[in-house]
């Protein structure tokens, strides 16, 4: 039998995606479980897995297949041409990184995934600045090996949000600060009343579990093909076609915290859920950008969860896996989850200082990789930025520059795409709202399959078909800009000064 | 720099490690959480790296390199020594399993295990049929590929159990038979009191989880390398050199069934946690055989977990766990855990009864790879045999030839070793005695670190250096029989029937 050269490189593709897969179940199973003796063995296994993953994807021979396959030059907007499209990026992307690079890289992101642990456990940030630095310079090296002569930052946004320049998204930036610090501001009023405290704890975390449980299933996270665990900071994996993990964490004092870590990673996890599983490990079949991605755990967290139609619909339920609740109102749970205030822990922060985290990170992550900063400098340019665009002093580390896991794995470029999220949920449900007049009923009634739907064929099967922007522009039959996000903000921010 | 061929031997013998250990992070997870859904591409990875591990072993480069180190003939006693012996004996086997039929093994076994867990709770023995009609077929392919002229079935005896053959386990068992026939009909005299039954449960799985956890770590078994997770089959893994996996399953209404399931797997844990980590891969930090590892697991169960004076040590915190147990004494719940009673399930039979379970599966495991009976005529050929060594009627084969998780993953061969487990424990323990005159003093104290440094010694720290038989006599002092392991069971059963 013979193979074209596509099918061929399909082979290739779905084997680099066992492999792929591989190493991120060995990941969710080091973020979830593996004992802590285990992780120098760790390491070496997501070394060997990533250079076999890299071996496979910058072999010669599929850059003779991708030849091969473009020159018998497929339909423009067929899927073959768009997987082509993709898969010559990443071919080139990973002709340009050396094998022994990359190998070198891995390892010392296990290593470095450790020391984070226990340098944030100790608020000590000694204990991780010589990780942080070989990490600082091995992006600066990824960044140069990728670098097409823009900036070097480019290089590695690029990696998350195809089309993104930090030039783009430091001006969108620098216009969007401002009036987030007037919003917050505003709801900063010493004369708004803050929200009635919740009733005492404890809410056992197994309580929360089933709580988040049946709400993720209502939603529509598919368990069949998923399941929710424990780790110190929440994330979202795909082990296979049909195997997508989430994460949350347990407050004993404060359920939401939970329910919102679930209902985020879920929306991430539905994105997953809705792509085309015959098309896994296919540029068809893949995500677009962690910009949409993020646009779908924003929604589901912001736009479904945290409305007063939600705690409605859920307050019977609330109750009942925590009787103490009884004695407040949904309305004064919908004001504690709607909370503003200024803190420190970016995974902790509200809607509307969420953003502000996001543009300090975003701002040093260009000053370290444009060589303007160095690794050892940051708890200083941390706490300086904070205290300008927050007006809080960082006290310790902890709730300073160690609190993000994204730097221990490697992730620099990263940031930016929370807040691009956030943009294009407001933007999305903003359109979804119009074009189904019926929606608002539909999600008071904890209805959520018609919004679910309206994401899964605009937005979700999709694939990596349209870049980021036109994906939403088509999907939402606009161009994005902030103008929802903002609009959205201040009419919560206004209904929540109301008290 | 240059290598010699040892140490580029042992380069690649570390790849192998790290793939292997790698399939064994997929299977534990597979086993202890993966989402239903995920079995088939479960599968792809599984048949990838195990097609990885055969290249790797199976190379001609593996070849030339061993003869090269051979060839410089090394002291024959030296660890390298050693190890060259037993990687020759990998590379042989490996180069006679071609690559097609180990992919192929293990993609059947992967979805074999999809289909017996369903078929084993539905007890529908057709639905398993087919796969065990591939799984024998490949059984007995195997068996032919590896064999040197001997019965096929000792071929995969021997993969197991180095240097046990079918008519030597074969005389043993039917010397064993017939006496361990007699207690336990002596234990079933209507005459005998039966246990007092255990106070009403629940015995909630969170309260056994801390019960377990709590016994695990005083025995011995090292948290800091290790965790306890929950699957249907109980099971331990090693993951990595500092990472070694238990797992158990939770009967509300019996706490005793997780708590020696724990007890069990924590023995073959710590063996694992015994063996030299740096030699991690390496015949000299491997156990030598599953009866060996078997002696381990038993003797912590059995000769350590259902004494008397495990039960005198343990009742306050037992009591502390579950307040419901104050209504009972310790010597109570020492003969709640040795009722001997004919049942149909191995995992929960008895001690006396155990090796009956044993032995009719060796029997017909012979049979089938023997060819002298097939995959569909398995349900009534283990129904005849457990009527006439247990002398009861399997009424469903959820009960009768579904209940093992074994042959679904391909494991023929591997059942006697249980039995040869339970009596190298016997011959360790009553070696131990004679040894250390304090021992069981200690054991009435829960100091359990004696018990444990004497098997570190004699025999975990030995890796693969002496044969299973030379291993037990060189650690005991005298060649292994079964005598130990029938007085254990006659003094026993004798203080059973005494009330």
């Amino acid at each position: 039998m013979h193979s074209s050269p596509y099918e061929s490189l399909l082979g290739r593709v779905k084997e680099a995606s066992i492999v792929g897969s591989i190493g991120s179940t060995l990941h969710w199973d080091q973020e979830t479980g593996m004992p802590a003796a285990g992780t120098g063995w760790r390491a070496d296994q997501l070394a060997w897995v990533s250079s076999r993953a890299h071996a496979i994807i910058s072999d010669a021979e599929t850059g003779r297949l991708l030849e091969a396959a473009e020159g018998l030059a497929p339909a423009a907007d067929s899927d073959q041409a768009v997987n082509l499209r993709w898969l010559r990026r990443d071919y080139e992307r990973a002709t340009r990184l050396p094998p022994k690079f990359v190998e070198e890289c891995a390892h010392t992101e296990a290593m470095a995934q450790e020391a984070w642990r226990e340098a944030r456990a100790q608020s000590d940030f000694p204990k991780f600045a010589p990780f942080l630095e070989k990490l600082v310079n091995q992006a600066r090296r990824r960044a140069a090996y990728l670098g097409n002569g823009g900036k070097a930052y480019d290089a590695l946004l690029d990696l998350y949000e195809p089309g993104a320049t930090s030039e783009s998204v430091g001006l969108l930036f620098d216009s969007l600060a401002p009036r987030l610090q007037t919003l917050v501001a505003a709801a900063g009023d010493p004369s708004i009343p803050a929200p009635a405290p919740l009733p005492n704890g404890p809410y056992p975390a197994a309580a929360q579990e089933r709580f988040n449980q049946k709400i993720a299933a209502a939603v529509g996270f598919d368990f069949a093909s998923g399941r929710i665990d424990t780790s110190t900071h929440p994330f979202c994996t795909t082990l296979g076609p049909l195997d997508h993990r989430l994460t949350t964490r347990y407050d004993e004092t404060d359920f939401t915290s939970s329910l919102y870590g679930v209902l985020h990673e879920a929306g991430h996890g539905m994105y997953e859920q809705g792509l085309d599983p015959h098309a896994y490990g296919l540029p068809c079949g893949s995500a677009i950008s962690l910009g949409v991605h993020e646009s779908q755990s924003r929604l589901w967290e912001n736009h479904v969860g945290r409305k007063q139609a939600f705690w409605n619909h859920w307050y019977p339920w609330a109750v009942e896996c925590f009787p103490q609740l009884a004695a407040v109102t949904p309305h004064a749970l919908w004001r504690h989850a709607n909370r503003v205030r200024r803190s420190f822990i970016r995974v902790e922060a509200d809607e509307v200082t969420y953003d502000l985290h996001i543009i300090l990170r975003f701002r040093l992550e260009c000053a370290l990789i444009g060589g303007e900063l160095e690794a050892r400098d940051i708890p200083s340019a941390w706490n300086t930025m904070f205290s300008e665009l927050l007006g809080l002093e960082v006290r310790k580390d902890a709730e300073g520059c160690l609190q993000d896991v994204h730097w221990s794995g490697g992730g620099f470029g990263y940031f930016a795409t929370y807040t691009l999220g956030n943009i294009n949920a407001a933007h999305l449900m903003s359109a979804a709202g119009k074009n189904e007049p019926e929606l608002g009923k539909a999600l008071e009634a904890g209805n959520y399959a018609p919004l679910l739907n309206w994401l899964r064929t605009r937005v979700h099967q999709s694939g990596m078909r349209k870049l980021p922007a036109a994906l939403i522009a088509a999907a939402s039959g606009s161009p994005v800009t902030a103008d929802a996000h903002l609009a959205h903000l201040e009419e919560k921010v206004s209904a929540y000064c109301a008290g």
